[in-house]
Order: C-alpha cells, then sequence, then structure tokens
C-alpha cells in the first residue's frame, strides 16, 4: 500500500522523512498541506494531528506523527536506513534526539524568523540568539563527522536523514556551509546517492509559489 | 550492577532520567559533574560525550547521552515503563521526540535565561519569544490530558517522565501550573507515585549549595 505524506516544501522535518521514503524504496505519495495558508490550525487537521504539526504519515490503518517516528517505523518497516545492531539502533537514536533536541528546532526557528515572517515582527535578539545556539551544534556535528563518514554507524541511516534535513534548504538562517567543512563533505555525500532531490523537488510548495 | 548517572540537580534532562531509575526499581547513584563550575567543557567530559551534555548514564560497559535513549533503555532493560504493543510503543516515542522538539528544550533556555544567567546578559525579548511558543506547548499538553490520566497508553510511561521533568522545578519560567488544570492534575499524579522525589532531593547539587 501506498502510504501518504502529508507535507509542504517548506517543513524540513518533512524533508527528512521524504528523503527516507525515498531512500528505503517505499511507495509513497505526498499530500500538501496548505501551511501558509493556516491549514494546520483548523480543526480537521487537528483531528489528525492534536501537536497540530506537519509532517503526518498514514500508512494503512496507522497514523504517525513526529518525523522521528517516522524514521523509526520507516527504518523498521523497509529493514533499511536502520542500525545493525542494539548498539547502533541507540546511537541511532541518540542523534535522533540531539538532532530534535538541539539542530532542528533551532534551525527551524531561525528560519522561519529570518524567511518567513513579516520584517516588521522579526526579532534581531531573538534571530542572534539562537544562530549563537546554533553554532555551538554545527561544531558538535563537524567534530563528530571528522571521525567518520556517517553519524552512525557505517553506512547511511536515518540518524543522517533526521541532522540533514534542515541544511539543505537554500533561504538563509545563519548556516555557512563552507565553513564547516566535515559537514559540507557529508551533505556531498548524502547528496550524490542515488534518488537525492532537494527539498523543493521532492515535495509539493515552495515559497516560489508565493511570490 | 549498579547503574551510574552524571547529573546535577538543576538538570531537567537528568531528572527525567532519575525519576525512570526510581520508578522502574533499577540500583543506580548518582555521580556529581559540576556544570556551573565548567565541567562539561572540559576534556574528560567531552570524552565521555561529545555533545557535552548532561546526563550521562553508564551501564557497566555501555555508556548513553540523550535522556530520551537512556530512558528507551531503562524501560527495556526493566520491562517497565514502557508501552504494552507496538502502537504504545510508537506512542510512547511520539511523546519523547515531542517533548524534545517542542517543550523541555525551551523551557531549558528560558529557565537558565531567567535564574542562572547573570541579570546583565538576560534578553527580555528571548525570555518573552520563548515563553510564547512555550504556552503553545502548554496548551497541547493541557489539551492531551483532558482526555486521559497519561500521556501514554493506559498508565505512567517514560513519556510522562520525558514531558514532567522540567515542570517540577521551583525557579520562575513562565509556567502557572495552576493555569493548566490538566497538567496540574497529572503532576500531582505522578507525585504521589510512591517513591518520587522533588529534583533537588533525588539529585546532588541545587542553587542553594552556590549561595
Amino acid at each position: 500500500m501506498t502510504m501518504k505524506l502529508y507535507c509542504f516544501g517548506e517543513s524540513g522535518n518533512a524533508y527528512k522523512v521524504a528523503l527516507a521514503l525515498t531512500f528505503s524504496g517505499v511507495e509513497w505519495e505526498p499530500e500538501f498541506v496548505d501551511f501558509f495558508g493556516g491549514a494546520t490550525r483548523k480543526p480537521e487537521f487537528r483531528a489528525i494531528n492534536v501537536m497540530g504539526e506537519v509532517p503526518v504519515l498514514v500508512d494503512g490503518d496507522t497514523t504517525l506523527t513526529q518525523s522521528g517516528v517516522m524514521l523509526d517505523y520507516i527504518s523498521s518497516k523497509s529493514g533499511k536506513l536502520g542500525g545493525r545492531s542494539a548498539a547502533e539502533r541507540r546511537e541511532v537514536l541518540r542523534w535522533l534526539f540531539w538532532d530534535n533536541h538541539k539542530l532542528s528546532t533551532a534551525i527551524g526557528t531561525t528560519r522561519f524568523q529570518m524567511n518567513f515572517v513579516p520584517e516588521a515582527k522579526r526579532s534581531a535578539e531573538v534571530i542572534a540568539f539562537m544562530q549563537a545556539r546554533l553554532k555551538s551544534a554545527y561544531k558538535v556535528l563537524d567534530d563528530h563527522l571528522s571521525q567518520r563518514k556517517w553519524v552512525a554507524g557505517e553506512a547511511m541511516t536515518i540518524a543522517d536523514l533526521s541532522c540533514c534535513g534542515y541544511l539543505f534548504y537554500p533561504e538563509p538562517f545563519g548556516f555557512d556551509r563552507a565553513a564547516w567543512p566535515h559537514i559540507d563533505a557529508w551533505l556531498t555525500r548524502i547528496s550524490t546517492v542515488p534518488g537525492w532531490k532537494a527539498p523543493y523537488d521532492l515535495m509539493p510548495g515552495s515559497p516560489a509559489d508565493r511570490v
């Protein structure tokens, strides 16, 4: 059965899942959610996800929210992109949590402030604060990748897809890819895996549609 | 073998794990980390955890970081505090990710700014921004708990312990417990489980030590 991913192009969390679906060879189709038109605040959407967030993944009778849960589900179901031992699976999970805790949350907030909020409503102080936190996170990831090709284990896993999700977006959020050589090389490694597409090519909706 | 938890009283993420260890009946002992004295920035500590964060859990040859991973490990190993089916386990994991993504990260930042940073270095704008985000998170949790006694499934799980961790701290961070009746009742439910202790009673170190 074809899985359905409720998503929109700008969602880095949806992009992580779209990449996992693509790389694991699962049949899937995107269902566009008009986030910028207020769709996630409507009762119909809250009925699917009380958290009011995109992405949502539907596989038959199973409805999942939170990208980390979906990544784990896709990996378990397909037998791909996961760790090969209990220790590797814990290491994968560790980086999924780290990404949710330290990296993606802060990028999401910063990128939204810098690109999708009316200029009059932006806070330079908040942006500077978040960017300082992000610098610490980039350093942790860059140091980690200086020793290895992939985030966890000896091959690409969902830990890579979680951590890279937001880093492939073109909008500015204070990430200078050239300043982090090990992250840079790792992103190139991921983007040369067959099937890879940039966010706005893999999911419907992009800032270009709203110009 | 006795598990060792590297922790300090102020760490809400360590508190989640200390509660899980206590409630699951695992033998454990705290190892105090002098965070405010700079211990987590030292190379000795980075060697234990490249992420430079507390908590760290050591169980024989296994060293774990990220509270979500530890909660999952404790629950798997003890057979307690986890979901009873694959669907319940996914629901547990969903709330662990949500907590890391939306609740604990923002509380940690806000509480740190309001209580542990010199006043001259505090940003009122950042605090206000984070508190607005937190209000949305409290609402999601309060609405969810209006329908049920526990966050996931029919009994207390690690999802409860993850989400409640920071909410038991006495320092102000913009959480008015009385304003969220379902969260309030749920916190009371947790704190009346035998063995429960407040953060500064369960782990060594507290602001009182540094006055």
